[in-house]
């Protein structure tokens, strides 16, 4: 079978977890996320944002979070501000317009978003009641590009979301990969502090199942477990939730995952920037976009399976490359192998 | 630490599906249920029920289950029929109402609907177009209340939502204590048969999460996915459901689950019975409610943790307790030694 | 053609409202609600319930108004109280569940809320956050079945809902008939104090269409004007709207109309009562359900036309008659005499 | 006080309807469209567009009609694709979303969609179940820029949907004005032919309120009554609508009053083609956008209420100038006038 660098949900959990639920399994717990990992993961993550007022909460995936979170934030008039390249505007299905809200799309090359990115939108969006509210500014980090936010890009942004009195919302669904990126000075307690709400993704990290809500904003913390239950996001047994992410928390596994992840796919990129290949963003987390011609893409899908992403011309398409927390040096090895032959 | 009858969700999972996990954890699968074990639990269902025909589909739980099925069957202007005790109606929410659709109450003492309960509910929304459109009948097997359908109840049911072009939803989130209850006449394939859409529930028998929706009306089967997908139930992991449902699927761990749930409350019900004590309802699966006198309720809730389900007069009230497939003898046989004494 | 007792909205417009709308047919107004008379009919409707903060609201018709104040006032988990006869319950199509909000429903006779009638619904909805969060009491006034409050029950009402933080909102589809009902001692500025929000009805009382919504309550007047457009109610000529209000409001004409045909309503009252009629509710508005033997509902149905309205005994069914604005004195002489003769 | 030249709805309703609204106020009418007049004018737009099998219902206004017709159409999962101009996507505060249904928007310089503008929409929208299904195309003719199809390009499009299971979904809130226009060879008959489902706008064109779904597709038109009731837009007094279009639609009065409408757009735009003027867009229709220096903006705007529509250049902004069933002669040589002396 070929080696996949299709994704990084390919396997299933980290070891240490699945030894976790098999220590645990057993003993009798209380439901809905009362249990006691439930409750020691949430203290864990309120201390590593340094932020015992945060609300945590634990959902199974990405598109559910970011329907709650939404759902929850919005009133039915208002709507939410994404880049184009967003998750939730093309790949969860209309789940926010299910739930009511409308999306606006922002057309960005490098999928994040800033100030003078959004100033426009609001400017477009003033002719009371005629048109929708923008009233919350999603972004993801890394972004489905595989870029990342600087601090000060995150600063800027969040003080311009409270100026014009915007919720910034941080899809996390690769936030390990985001933090621990080579060239982010971003930290995990940053991100808590300048955003109104985020989460912290497990699915894409290590994880079988969970991403980690994380709400900073008292405003929005009220009633909010409600949402969870009436979207079908309460699991009875909460703690196949709450042992994961105390594993993810204790000793920085999390962190520790997704800089593996970071590392094997900066291996590919710097080997591939050697012998010359252009990638359609610049990326320093697991995805990577390298543009390569035709005939390597042939002889590539025949040892690995991976996503031609975008035709650039008649020679050259790009294709996107993800690694895991469990992606091992043998197939990045193979792979590097194989351009140093061919390039 | 007292043991705990308040549910059949307080332990983890089986351990033949821990350990299934646990083997199967590192390979690649490919992503939203098109790994291969999904693939295999379905082909498992299908051949259970005798239905080639029938889609199968994995999502988490009961609420999230409950929602998608009946949000995608009906039309905005179509509502849901259900005895006033089902889960829909009470303890979710308002799960359905929020993907905009009503449910018409119907009081039963048993839980269980029949033709003549819903005639009534036909016969007073004919005024076209004020009123909502009653389109599906909602039941659960086992019932919140612990009681069963029999095959020719649920056959004068489906017979005569046919006949008024009702779908017919059956709940199973208890579906195996349900079908192995010592008085049920009915099969897993009657049931497939003679519903429209049901779910054979895994989270309160055994599984850590996952409910198998089974969809017998080809009607109905049409472009489901997106549905599942919109509401953030698509698991991008989904070997989590697969695995564990070919664990349960395969040598009917399933229903012997199920079988020992109920076995165990049914010691308590027959140690209860010999001492002339009353049942709020005469249940035969996992779910018992006797009627006891308020000094053993409170003797008994030094060892036990189980909810007081309903107060009858000053002296006594009924309880709820509920075994698992996990429940062993000798919490039942300490629970039935005091009941002895004291009784 | 027979005469029709069947409803209050069989004609078309006062002749004021027809000749006033005539009479500034083509001046040119701006639209969507912000022409002269909408603003004048706000003013006044602002004076006569003596809160200049209030904010007003034109609409074309009753469920519309329904849907679009509590779609607007609820969060996504909170749902509705009504009594089980309330208009929204089941005469709308569900039209509130369709924006995702339960009712939850309370068997009253009378069709009027109590505080002792909210209390168990209160108490039966504390299971955080697995039901629905009760936050809006839901009144008519006069009700569907014709009864008034008084305002003790008003005062009542609305001091529980301050405690218990529940919005309370007055449907006043036929709010004329019951402020001027004879044993009525609520006035209109009185209704406006002890509402968050409410709407004078005009279509059932002299209007081609229309209903004031008014609101009372900073908390619920933010951005309200979005909802309007949202959901399709923004009428471009608002003028429509504004030019009948101002009619109705002026000279209190709206008053006089519903006064009208309340004393048309009491004098088949009286006639009825005088030969020992039974009524299934004591009624002093336009609405009355007198319970009569078939033969003489045979016999009446020759020359009128009304609903029948409930089936009493095998002899006797209860109808229901109302009259309107416009219902004269010989139609009501008309069905007078025919029961003298046959009573 | 100043011309207006801003909308077409800013007088009343025309002459004829306020005189038919007078002569028939007082008798006794159904309520909720069965009322005589509204049956009549079923009758007489079936006999119009030759399709005696087509559903017509009446609805107060655009955005009440577009939000009926598309959420009735799509199933939740569903997507309605249009022009990045339409009413839908900018200027209905979200309508469209809030029934849980995305909009896909195609940018297009004159407002109009052929085949080729969706074919790469379709393409980019097959990553089943990650992605929404487009199913409707909404236009709108005349459109929201004040272009027009032609019978050829509404084949086109009607052909390129069929074949593609898409519905076609026509928003004649200015229909009259599309198809009286001079270059136009669409007519009634051939729009009901060639859309699934459309309506003929009245509010824009002499009505007081007022469009005419017709449902064309036998597969939509069931239980469509419903919706109509559920979204609060089934008016008590029915006959409202019914008397209007009863008017309009007798002796082609409607078309009369577009004709008119565009007749003078038309002479506007003349006199200013004459003098060299250029337009955003070349419009025949009663919607002209011609490109002004500043100064001139100025001048016309001591005289008139127009708006300016986007900015050209430093010098130069687009205005729009709409007329109405009811814009008379003389504004309109005042207009010109100052053109001729300006320019």
């Amino acid at each position: 079978m070929k080696f996949s660098f299709k994704n990084d949900y390919s396997e299933g959990g980290h070891p240490d977890i699945l030894r976790a639920l098999s220590e645990n399994n057993l003993n009798q717990q209380a439901g809905y996320g009362e249990d006691e990992y439930s409750r020691e993961a949430r203290v864990l993550i309120r201390k590593k944002i340094n932020s015992p007022g945060a609300d945590v909460y634990f959902v199974s995936g990405g598109t559910q979070a970011n329907l709650i979170v939404i759902s929850s934030v919005l009133r039915p008039y208002q709507c939410a501000v994404s880049a184009a390249t967003g998750h939730i505007l093309n790949n969860e299905t209309g789940a926010i317009e299910a739930t009511g809200h409308k999306i606006l799309s922002i057309e960005k090359e490098d999928g994040k978003l800033t100030p003078e990115d959004i100033v426009p939108v609001l400017e477009s969006h003033r002719n009371v009641p005629h048109q929708v509210m923008p009233k919350l500014v999603y972004i993801s980090n890394s972004t489905e590009l595989g870029t990342v936010y600087t601090l000060q890009e995150l600063e800027d942004l969040s003080a311009f979301c409270k100026e014009n009195r915007l919720y910034l919302f941080m899809d996390g669904a690769r936030l390990g990969h985001g933090l621990t990126a080579e060239i982010s000075d971003l930290t995990l307690e940053k991100v808590a502090q300048l955003t109104d709400v985020f989460y912290l993704g497990g699915t894409k990290n290590g994880a079988l199942i969970g991403e980690a809500i994380v709400i900073n904003n008292p405003e929005l913390q009220q009633d909010f477990a409600f949402n969870i239950k009436q979207k079908g996001a309460l699991l009875a047994k909460g703690r196949l939730l709450g042992i994961q992410f105390l594993e993810l928390m204790k000793n920085d596994l999390y962190f520790d995952l997704a800089r593996h992840a970071n590392r094997q796919a900066m291996k590919i990129k710097n080997a591939l920037k050697e012998r010359g290949v252009e990638f359609l963003s610049d990326t320093y987390t697991n995805q990577i976009f390298p543009i390569l011609n035709h005939e390597l893409i042939d002889k590539l899908s025949g040892k690995f399976e991976f996503y031609v992403w975008k035709k650039i011309d008649d020679q050259r398409s790009a294709i996107r490359l993800i690694t895991s927390w469990n992606t091992g040096d043998e197939p990045v090895n193979d792979l590097i192998e194989i351009i140093k032959e061919e390039l």
